[in-house]
């Protein structure tokens, strides 16, 4: 397990995080940069799991919210990170010991490590979904009954908004009112958790985990032989199609980049695989028959530099290839499959776990 | 100055603050019921001048806040008002030594006796618009340079928002987003002051003043003799038309009630008398000629029953008088004028103080 994160290890963090965005989750380009700039002038960042915590001890996981294309052109000033997290410990009446993730999965790996920086405080190794959801309430946490407020939100300019909500999904929508009314994105502090709640409901070495699926995914972009092998062991992943892109219908709405593309197979072109996306890749289909989808990740990477791509980045003609890791175990009870399995995202499929019986 | 206030007086002072919303401001018949049940199980509530306090004492204003349709129809508990009030003292770490209307006039001028009476805290004698208004913002504390934050929000769910924002637009735009997402009607307390800037920045005297212009229009309506001098004389106001309504055009767009009343002549059917609005009604104009504008309070009365006629209540061929009140004296200053003159609604016309030129 990782004791600290440096400087050097945020480009293979990064990585591995794009991956966990399954096509979405924000760009880390940027949280990169304000972690690697914390990094260099506050030190490397403790690592700790929650064991290693007083069981009374405060976490607080923080993460940007906002639409991801918003997110890359607002940039944060870094003090939001700051402000985020004090204030929800002053308004607990508590000191906080640690931050944490909330989302190991695109831009909202790298923002606790830039807190935890500039905070001097250590980051636990754990997360609440192990890969990017849209919505605050989709979190391990809110299967375990856990509220997500209070929160403290903040954006850029100073604002600070703190909200105590009835559930998690009403949290959701109010945060996102203020997000929108900020501008289109901002920075908070959520689900405010002690060191045992993590141990008990989180899902632990998520940090750990997307700094090895980088590390595996940048042996297989610098060409080392049986790499790709070794990023599905260590995440017993497949690869489940190789395509070109035939296809590509997307659409900006409300918020969401929903859409779809088709993916006609390499080797065989009567076969054919439809992705269909709402931010993330949720669900992928081949002649109607589910070869994959939510809370499973469905990773679509360049065939020639295995560079993920996100749903934005698709192109007609690409050639790629489609790995599918399984979700955190957590994710595949049934009160998770309800909160984010296909049908909580609008598709008529039951959720099918990865098999071996189609080939890639 | 009033020492109590007591269930008897509600009547009229909801009559008054009826008179004083000029159109809009809500209506205060769920405001007078819920002061009625709380001064009935709760005892009278013993009003203050600021004069009165500690000059370091918390003062919390509250009000309604949202769409005066929804307002009506989605009834608050009545923990919000407690909740609200002391979620901000909390919030500053600081008791509450009373509580304060923001806005007399509609609604909000009958709320904060509900909340004093459940609280057992005296209400403060004084307000910062006296008449109603739109925005947050538009308060005499803003001119002032006090930040309507903190501030504290609740729905009738249990759900609340704390707020802290740049500056006052600031505010009104973001709590009016979560308004929205609560679903159009909600509960605030803002503005927290001293005592002593309770006494140095509000507009004194403000329920004593809307329950003066409730009994006067009380007397009006029952017929007594010379009235309606009785009530201009209290308030320095003008009749300044008699008609009937010849044309209506009003919409509800954007959460606001917009529209145009056209007034005939009752004795001249040359002369024609035009009304804007904005929920309040907003400039008054005579042949293109300015008889009354914001700030000051156009007031729409039944010619027969003296009643005041909200915009939402204005119909085709009804017999009206209309009345001009001077607004609170800070708003006429240059700062007053640039917040909530004619221009800051659209209207490229100047402020024209009442004069006696024109006749009824």
């Amino acid at each position: 397990m990782l004791a600290t994160l440096a400087s050097e290890q945020l480009d293979d963090l990064a990585l591995g995080a794009t991956l966990l965005g399954t096509g979405g989750g924000g760009d880390p380009f940027l949280g990169t940069l304000m972690a690697r700039q914390a990094l260099e002038s506050c030190g490397a960042v403790e690592v700790v799991s929650a064991e290693a915590l007083d069981p009374s001890a405060l976490v607080v996981p923080l993460a940007m919210i906002g639409a991801p294309t918003v997110i890359v052109e607002k940039i944060p000033n870094g003090q939001e990170f700051v402000r985020v997290v004090q204030a929800l410990g002053q308004y607990l009446g508590k000191d906080v010991a640690a931050v944490m993730p909330i989302e190991v999965g695109g831009v909202n790996t790298l923002v606790p490590i830039a807190a935890a920086a500039e905070l001097r405080l250590p980051l636990v190794d754990a997360d609440g979904m192990r890969r990017a959801f849209p919505q605050l309430e989709h979190t391990v946490l809110t299967l375990a009954g856990i509220p997500a407020t209070p929160i403290a939100l903040a954006d850029e300019k100073g604002n600070l908004v703190v909200f105590e909500t009835t559930d998690n999904p009403m949290a959701e929508k109010l945060v996102r009112s203020v997000v929108v009314a900020m501008g289109g994105s901002a920075v908070l502090a959520c689900y405010p958790l002690t060191a045992e709640q993590v141990r008990e409901h989180c899902i632990p070495g998520s940090i750990s985990y997307a700094l090895e699926v980088g590390e595996r995914l940048d042996a297989v972009q610098r060409g080392e032989p049986d790499a790709i092998r070794g990023l599905l062991r260590v995440t017993h992943g497949k690869q489940i199609f190789a395509g070109k892109i035939i296809d590509l219908d997307r659409q900006t709405t409300l918020g969401f980049a929903r859409g779809t593309v088709v993916l006609e197979h390499i080797d065989d072109p009567t076969r054919t695989l439809r992705i269909e996306f709402q931010n993330e890749n949720l669900v992928a289909l081949e002649d109607g028959l589910v070869r994959a989808s939510v809370p499973d990740l469905i990773c679509v990477v360049d065939a020639e530099t295995a560079k993920p791509i996100t749903t934005e980045g698709l192109s007609f003609g690409q050639r790629v290839h489609v790995l599918v890791l399984p979700c955190a175990e957590k994710w595949r009870a049934p009160a998770g499959l309800e909160l984010v399995g296909p049908r909580a995202f609008g598709y008529d499929i039951d959720y099918v776990a990865l098999t071996d019986e189609v080939p890639a």
